[in-house]
This record gives structure tokens, C-alpha cells and sequence, in this order.
């Protein structure tokens, strides 16, 4: 909602910026990342090849910024803050909560396609998989980084943990069944991660 | 070594068969999967695109079946045997062992860049995902499941745990830091993996 009427300028820019996300988004999970041209966004998207140029540099710098922004639409669709962990006092209750979120993202087919045509171009073309690992993935892992330090500091994980890889312990999974396709997906099975995490393997 | 010479029919079988998973092996890694060809393995290996038909009924094949021997042929050069996990009573240093091996699997060129290219086809082509996991990687992950379920009989492990997600705690991590270059691996960072799983987060 806004309180005053964009100046027509402005809602045109933003119209064109959306018509060319959703063009980028679409044509990548149908012909893949090295298939999807600037020229062809454009012309998906109804614009010029120059307007595209203005606003960004590249295809990638397109996609990845398209991607954020759909990342952030799906999470307020489904009612949470895009970009946030809770903390509840709850450290198992949070992470369960998150992930079951996350299982919800990775089954949405607006995600999944161009998900996967991003994540596949980056296992080959180093550049595009770093890129997308600084922009899009590693600032929602420090997420749960900084999830894990307030954790440390209430006394519920062990001081002596690292964040950074103790968090891996239950992401990696989940990224890797939905990525490689090695096993189904739940709700009851991203609980069961937290809960071997958080308690181990071995009997306590 | 062999104490009868092998009949000449089979020799050059033999080697046929070499030359064709090394064309194989070295095509996808170069072009990717999608333009990686029967015809062009057949052209590469100087053979007749017949006598790849007669063993392989698919590209698939020929290069799953290449991808197996090459990963047997790493272990057996690392002084391992292929497709198993020692039981020495010791499960964490059982389980580093064999994560130490595949750093080193997954960080040799020969290794990475075929690796990389039909995993990358997988992510975005069901099928070839399907059957990679099928023939190559689960296999793998059962090898985990048997340790884990021998150190269930003596108490290493709980009882209530299910192996099959259990083992994802140490090997998702790295798979996903592989595949999409998160951080870098190394043996410190999979015997941090297997010490978080085993111990978990929470103190004891």
C-alpha cells in the first residue's frame, strides 16, 4: 500500500522491473541457464534490450536478483519475515520451524525450476556458483549462524561448536535429498535432523 | 596380473572398453552432459558407434557405468578397497577414514569435473538424477547405513536412530560444500562433521 500515487514514471520502472524478473525466472527453468540470453529476456519481457543494460550488467546479475526477490514474495505469502530465524528461547521449536518453511519453499514449482537451473549451472560454471553462494545462499546461513551464537551464549549448544559448521549438519541434508533427489522431503524428516543435531548419534 | 594370456578377442575387448569410458569420462567433463554423444565417445575412443550399442543401451550407461569403475579405480590407488567401510570398533575414526578418502576423491581432477557434470544434468534432469543416485550414490550411502546399524549392536549409536538419516549429518555437509563451493573441505572440517554428529550441539 501507498499513501501517495507513484508519479507515472516510477510505476512504469516498476511494472518493466517485475515483467522482466518473472521473464528471467521463466525462461531459465524452461531452457536453462546457458540457453537464457539478455536478448531473449527482453523480448519476453516486452522491453528493450537497453532497459534491461541500465539496471543491470549481466544475466546473472538479472537472475539472482530476480531469485531474491521471489525468495522474499514466497516467504511473506506464506506469512513469515523473508530473512529472519525466530528466537523463541526455543532452539530446537525455531529450527523446526524454519526448515519446515524451507521444505514448503523447495516443493513450491514457482521455486523449484529456476532453483534448480541456477544450482546446476553454478556445480560447472564456478563464477555463477560463486555468485549465487555470496549473494543468495551464505547471507541466509549466517542467519543461522548468528541463530546458533544467541544458543551459545543461553548455554543450549556447546561453546566450543562452531556456528558455521554445526549449521550444515541440518541444512546440508535437506539441500542435498531435494538437490540429488536421494530420498522424499517432510516436515517429520527435517524434525528429526534438529533433533540428531542438537542430541547426536551416540547415546547420552 | 593374469597367469594365462587372455585370448586376443578378449584383449582388445578390453581395451576398447578402457578407451570408451575414457572418452566418455573426458567428453562430459569438457561439452557437459547434453552434448556429450554416443556418436561422439564412439568418434573419440576409435570405435565403431556399434560396439558401443552393444554393451550400453544409452549414454546414461556408458557413462554411469565409466563413473563406477573410475571411482573403484581412485579408491584402489589410494591403497582402499572400493565400496566398503572398516569396522575396527572405533566409529568415529571409521567414519573419518572413509571422509578423509573421499576429500581426496572428490578433490581429483580426474574425479571433479565428470563428477560435476552429471551431477549438475541430475539436479535439472530427473531421470539421469534418478539414476545416478540409484547406481552410484546410494549404493554409497547403504555402506554408511551397515556401519551405523554395526555400531547400534554395541551400543555406539542409539537404538531409536535411523541410520539412513543419521549418516546425512556427516556426508550432506560435504557433498553440499563440494557441489556448491559454500566453504572450502578439508580433513579437519570431516572429523569436525563426524564429531558434531556423533556428540551433537547441545552439551552432554
Amino acid at each position: 500500500m501507498v499513501d501517495k500515487p507513484a508519479p507515472d514514471a516510477t510505476r512504469r520502472s516498476e511494472k518493466s522491473r517485475r515483467a522482466i524478473y518473472a521473464a528471467a525466472l521463466a525462461l531459465v527453468a524452461e531452457v536453462g541457464y546457458p540457453k537464457t540470453t539478455v536478448e531473449a529476456i527482453a523480448a519476453r519481457a516486452g522491453v528493450g534490450k537497453q532497459t534491461i543494460y541500465r539496471w543491470w550488467s549481466s544475466k546473472a546479475d538479472v537472475l539472482l536478483e530476480a531469485f531474491l526477490d521471489l525468495a522474499g514474495q514466497t516467504a511473506q505469502a506464506a506469512g513469515q519475515e523473508p530473512y529472519t530465524i525466530p528466537d523463541t528461547g526455543d532452539l530446537a521449536a525455531d529450527l523446526k520451524a524454519v526448515l519446515r518453511a524451507t521444505v514448503d519453499e523447495l516443493c513450491d514449482p514457482r521455486f523449484e525450476a529456476p532453483a534448480r537451473a541456477l544450482t546446476a549451472e553454478g556445480v560447472v560454471n564456478e563464477q555463477v556458483g560463486r555468485e549465487f553462494v555470496t549473494k543468495l545462499l551464505e547471507p541466509q546461513l549466517q542467519l543461522y549462524v548468528a541463530r546458533l551464537r544467541s544458543a551459545q551464549d543461553t548455554g543450549d549448544v556447546r561453546a566450543d561448536v562452531d556456528p558455521r559448521i554445526a549449521l550444515e549438519l541440518f541444512v546440508s541434508p535437506l539441500a542435498q535429498r531435494w538437490l540429488q533427489r536421494t530420498a522424499p522431503i517432510s516436515y517429520a524428516y527435517t524434525d528429526t535432523l534438529v533433533d540428531y543435531a542438537l542430541y547426536g548419534l551416540a547415546p547420552r
